[in-house]
C-alpha cells in the first residue's frame, strides 16, 4: 500500500468520546476518524465544537512525525483525509499518562496549589483508563498489582512520556505557547513494542499563550470561556505556521 | 535519664486528632499522649472511644520494639504511663504511606474492586498529609516536585514501609488476623536519618479476623458497626497474648 492509495474502511471497532476507530483490510492498521464531539467532566458535559475533528486531526498529523523524528515510536502512519488518519493498530494500555510542567486543573484543586504555579520538576501521573470510574488517579504499584501493565512497559512508558515532554515543551515555546500539561496514551503492537498512540491536541493538552496566559485549549469549553473554535484554530495556525 | 525515671512534660507542641505531643527537658525527645478521641472522614465524624488511648498506646508499645528488632529504625523509646510514651522528636515527612495487601476502603471505591480482593503484589500509596485537603493521593513525582521529601528519603521510606509489611503481615497472621492495609508516617531526626514515627494501631490499620473476616479496626467506628471498644481490646489481647 503506497502513500497515496485510499484505504477501505472496515467495521467500526470502537467509538470513543472524540474519535472512531475502524478496521482496515490490514489487521495491523486502523483508521481513526476525529469527531467534532466534545465532552468534559467524563461525559457529563457534551457539545459539538465546529471543525474540531479536522483541527485535532491536522494538529496530531503535524506533531506525530516530529515525535518519530525525535526518536519516539508512535502509532501514526499517515493522514487519509481532513478527519482521518491511518495508524498502527495497538492494544491500548489502560493507564493514561499525564505530564505536568505547571500546576493546573485537577492537580491544583486536589493539592491546593494555584493554577499557573510552575513545577520545579515535571510530574508524571498515571490514571486508570475507565469511563465508568472517571479515570481515577493510580500509581505504578497499582497498575502492576492489578495487571494493567508490566514493569518493563511502565518503565518504557515513563521514559517515552518524558521524551515527549522534552520535545513538545520547547516546540510550543517557540510558537508562543506554554505547554502546561498533557495526557498521553500508549499501546502495544503485536510484537510487544510500546508506542505512543491516540492524539495530541487542545483536547488533551493545556496550552496557554506565552504572552497573555490566555487559554488555547479545552478549558475554554470546560469552563464556558467562549471562543473555543478560535482557540483550536489558533493552535493549529501556530503549529503549522 | 534511665529506664524508670519519670519525664517532665513540657509545653504542648502539637495536638492532633488522636494524640498530643509534648516537649520534654531533652529537645531530642517528645512525650506522645494517646487520646480516646476518634475521628473519621477527616474530622467530619467525631466521638470518644472509651479506653482507646490506652489500648492504642499499649499496641504501639508492643509493636515498635519488635520492628526495631527486625531492623526498622523507629521513634519509639519507652512507655511512660498507660497513655504516654517517650519518643524521639522528629520532623514529620508530610507524606503518609499506605501499604495494601488486600483491596479495601478508598482503594476499593476508587477502582471499583470488591473489598477483600487480595492484591497479587503489595501496593504502596502516598498521600499528602494535610487535614485541610483531606490527605489527597499523590505520587513520588509530586512529593519531589513540591519539596515534601527528597529522593533518598522516598527511597528509604518505601524500603522501610515494605519491611514493616514483611514483619507485620506474618506477625498478625500468627495471631489469627489478616492485615488488610495500614498507614505509616515517617520523620527525620536532627541527623537526617529517616525513622518510622507515629503509631500502628486499629486506628491506622485494617485488621480482619482470619476465620470470620470480622473487622477488628476503626472501620467499626467509620461504618457504625458497633463493638468498637471490644474490637480494639481484642486486638490488644491477641497482640500481647
Ligand atoms: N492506534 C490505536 N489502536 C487502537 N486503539 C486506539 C489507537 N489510538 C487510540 N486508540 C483508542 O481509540 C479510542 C477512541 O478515542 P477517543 O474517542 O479519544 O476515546 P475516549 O472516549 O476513550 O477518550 C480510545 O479508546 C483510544 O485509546
Ligand atoms: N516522633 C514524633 N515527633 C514529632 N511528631 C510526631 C512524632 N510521632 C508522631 N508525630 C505527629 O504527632 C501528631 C499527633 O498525632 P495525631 O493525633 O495522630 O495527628 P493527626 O491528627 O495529624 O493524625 C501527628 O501530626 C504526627 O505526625
Ligand atoms: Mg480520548
Ligand atoms: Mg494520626
Amino acid at each position: 500500500m503506497n502513500e497515496t492509495q485510499p484505504v477501505t474502511r472496515g467495521e467500526l471497532r470502537y467509538e470513543g468520546k472524540a474519535k472512531r476507530v475502524y478496521a482496515t483490510p490490514d489487521p495491523e492498521q486502523y483508521i481513526v476518524e476525529y469527531k467534532d464531539d466534545a465532552t468534559a467532566f467524563n461525559g457529563v458535559k457534551k457539545a459539538q465544537i465546529a471543525g474540531k475533528g479536522a483541527i485535532n486531526n491536522a494538529i496530531t498529523v503535524a506533531i506525530y512525525p516530529r515525535l518519530e523524528a525525535a526518536g519516539i515510536p508512535t502509532h501514526f502512519i499517515r493522514q487519509l483525509s481532513e478527519r482521518e488518519q491511518l495508524v498502527r493498530a495497538v492494544s491500548i494500555v489502560p493507564v493514561e499518562v499525564i505530564v505536568r510542567n505547571v500546576a493546573a486543573g485537577s492537580f491544583s484543586k486536589r493539592l491546593g496549589i494555584e493554577e499557573g504555579t510552575p513545577l520545579p520538576r515535571p510530574v508524571v501521573e498515571y490514571c486508570y483508563k475507565s469511563d465508568a470510574l472517571s479515570d481515577p488517579l493510580i500509581n505504578t504499584d497499582t497498575a502492576l498489582s492489578l495487571g494493567w501493565a508490566t514493569e518493563p512497559q511502565l518503565i518504557k512508558i515513563r521514559e517515552l512520556a518524558l521524551k515527549v515532554r522534552g520535545f513538545l515543551t520547547p516546540f510550543f515555546e517557540q510558537r508562543g505557547v506554554r505547554l502546561i500539561d498533557f495526557k498521553l496514551e500508549f499501546g502495544t503492537l503485536a510484537s510487544g513494542e510500546v508506542v505512543l498512540a491516540d492524539e495530541i491536541s487542545p483536547d488533551t493538552c493545556r496550552f496557554w499563550d506565552a504572552a497573555t496566559n490566555e487559554k488555547l485549549d479545552k478549558d475554554r469549553f470546560r469552563r464556558d470561556l467562549g471562543g473555543v473554535e478560535d482557540a483550536y484554530s489558533e493552535m493549529l495556525r501556530r503549529i503549522t505556521a
